[in-house]
């Protein structure tokens, strides 16, 4: 049986995708400010025997013109929301095996100060940490950092790739693996022949001296990716240990892992070792028909204005705004392409409707009993050859709470999730291995000899 | 009797200003990458009636001539040192009353980013959260950040400046304090009218948009800084709540609290709204000579060619670089001056060997039993105006541990500190109010009306 991987779609803020929703009666996001809320939804992660919970950031907030339409303000669509980064030692606290993806901008963050923030959750989490890589194009944010230059998409993916290379020399190259030895008697902590400087000279880049933070458990965190564009599936295919994929059509799905495996094999990686996964949304009912009034119920909450603001802040794109037999696929954009790809050869009045309709980007919903839940999963798993989903939650916890009682039970039965996972680093609990592969492009920074 | 605040000195490394001390068997730092370790501390500190753990901060480490000494490797002087701030969360967790205070520098961090962090902090924290603001002078530091120019002293604080009226116009004037109502049957999370749009555009930092939190309990955190330059005076005058002096002559630090004080109210501010702390090291011991005998055994450990290499992180100045009759107050530097200041009047020869002997800024070094600490510490406290101490541990946790079992009752029973305290923010503990006072340079961004 196939090994399913298993991961929650979250963010620090009131709404996921589906705007509005904060005020079902069964939601609990208002308490995103509150510790012990983040406690109880990880250690319901962990006992539904997921792999990580995952956490999407980003600085910006919807904007149209130059203005934040009010709605944004009653439906909290993308604002207000946390540092998510500062949820992880609390809750790596409260488990032991489950891991921790948190997002962070090649865009945004000074290289050197991110790879020490991600070294020092690599050590606090015992190596279950992972980065997941953006990049960003926003004036809402550049205004907000007071930065004059707007980048165009493909840039942003050279200053990633160059961003990716520093990084990983900080995470891998600075110190041996034994050049700590902690010896009381001997009164050595470090061997300094072991510890190496770091240069770097770049064209957005330049970094010179020792790396701050030892070797972690992982030393580079999980690299997680999403992106389809052509530059970012490239990205994707040289870095990226977990892709997020998305779509609803199952032969589509396919299609992109397959591709995806195959760029990563003209990288020389091994095509397995990326592990694909795809957001899904799940809804348990004693009957089919149940969980279809549930999911109803839980989408008369979606307020259709905030979609609209949610849209345009993720695709740069109004889609009122346009006239309603616009082709989507006439748009280019400088923003996130994703979600505009998805509603290739629709009219915009055809798209919007649907992404109300299903309460933002929810590409796979599937519903029922958990035993008809499970069964799918590991039906589409076969069909589309993902290594697993990002499950994204209609309410919080329930949604949470409904999958551990009643899917995790026969995905255990099927072998399909472990029983009782022993704590393990999150890239061990992918591959095998505590450490990327020797292929990947981080692993030629390892025990590089520059003189001290 | 006086109400004492206590804080207790960390760093996220290996060792505090006693380079060499890690090597001693009770000293338990070599833990500092597990949160069980920093989770027991914070535990230890809470039950002995501590205000707060602060945590110095930088991404510095020793350089001389632009090379880094071997010693500095085999002593883990200043590295490695992870970020301290990642700890507080899971501190926050496991502690109700204790309170964190934590280091960020105004040269080095994005303003919005840095305000999002600590806001985050606050609500996580349920408002038991401070900013040690400082200003960084490195070379060390601007090479690993690939910044081209070398920031002088002064300018350095003209930069801090304008960051904290940014920073305080992002925690004040954003949100108002009922902007938020999160009314689910009304389905109204928060009020437009009631949210603010930043605006900022500076010598230094632009800054346009909206914060991404909400008000969170204290809205800006308690205000910390340490700095005893005469620009450093006058920010602290300014800005700061708590001021961290140094000194170890009750006399001297009389008059600092005095200065401040007297500057504090020339800004129109209370000057008892200033939390006047110093730093302080305390042995426990059966006796006077048992107390002595412990300090000698801990000194022992203390590498003098560490302790030289450090110095000169923290002052630019290598001292046996210098002819051993030079007098120290000749001497200027662009880096902290606070040390060099201590040693005024005296040559190298003399500041280095008494430097060593102390294992670093050891300014007061109390020694005994519980009782006779807990004495002295009121009676300093009453000579010198102070308002309480920042602890200092020799090793850790055992510094810790008799400070609570041997100490902390005497002065619980002197009514110094209290028996139980209250959840409460840090601020309420320290001034009795959540928010800055209203004549504080923050509270004029309260409420400012910018068009949205």
């Amino acid at each position: 049986m196939k090994r399913l991987h298993l991961g929650a779609f979250e963010i620090n803020g009131v709404n996921l995708t589906s705007q509005g929703l904060w005020a079902h009666p069964d939601n609990q996001t208002i308490r995103y400010n509150d510790l012990d809320y983040w406690i109880e939804i990880a250690r319901i992660l962990e006992g539904a025997g997921f792999d990580f919970l995952f956490f999407a950031d980003s600085y910006g907030y919807p904007s149209i013109g130059g203005e934040t339409p009010a709605v944004a303000f009653e439906q909290a669509a993308e604002i207000p929301k946390n540092d998510p980064m500062l949820l992880i030692p609390a809750l790596a606290a409260a488990t032991s095996t489950l891991s921790f993806a948190v997002t962070t901008s090649t865009t945004f963050e000074a290289p050197y100060a991110n790879a020490r923030r991600f070294a020092t959750l690599d050590h606090l989490t015992r190596g279950r940490i992972a980065w997941n890589v953006v990049t960003t194009t926003s004036t809402v944010v550049s205004d907000l950092f007071g930065h004059d230059r707007f980048i165009p998409h493909d840039e942003r993916y050279a200053i990633a790739e160059e961003y990716l290379q520093l990084s990983y020399q900080l995470f891998e190259g600075s110190w041996e693996d034994d050049a700590v030895v902690a010896d009381k008697s001997a009164r050595v902590y470090a061997h300094p022949q072991k510890v190496h400087r770091v240069s770097h000279d770049g064209a957005y880049f330049s970094s010179a001296g020792y790396f701050n933070s030892t070797p972690s458990p992982q030393r580079t965190p999980v690299i997680f990716q999403a992106g389809a564009s052509k530059a970012g599936l490239a990205f994707a295919a040289r870095n990226a240990e977990v892709v997020f994929l998305q779509g609803a059509d199952s032969g589509k799905l396919r299609a992109q892992v397959d591709q995806l495996r195959a760029l990563a094999a003209d990288e020389g990686r091994d095509p397995r070792s990326i592990t694909a996964i795809a957001g899904l949304s799940t809804v348990v009912g004693d009957s089919v028909e149940n969980a279809e009034q549930k999911l109803a119920d839980y989408l008369s909450y979606v307020d259709a204005d905030a979609m609209r603001v949610y849209f345009a802040q993720m695709t740069g794109v109004d889609l009122t705004a346009l006239h309603p037999e616009t082709e989507l696929s006439t748009l280019t954009t400088e923003q996130s392409r994703t979600q505009l790809t998805a509603h290739r050869g629709r009219t915009a009045a055809e798209a919007f409707a649907d992404y109300v309709g299903r309460g933002g980007m929810r590409d796979l919903v599937l519903m029922g009993t958990g035993a008809d839940i499970a069964e799918s999963m590991l039906q589409l798993a076969e069909e589309t050859d993902l290594d697993g989903f990002n499950i994204t939650p209609y309410v919080s916890p329930s949604s949470y709470l409904e999958f551990a009682e009643h899917v995790s039970p026969h995905l255990r039965a099927a072998g399909a999730i472990e029983e009782a996972p022993a704590p393990a680093t999150l890239r061990s609990r992918l591959s095998g291995s505590d450490r990327v592969p020797s292929v990947h492009p981080a692993a030629r920074y390892r025990s590089v000899e520059v003189a001290r």
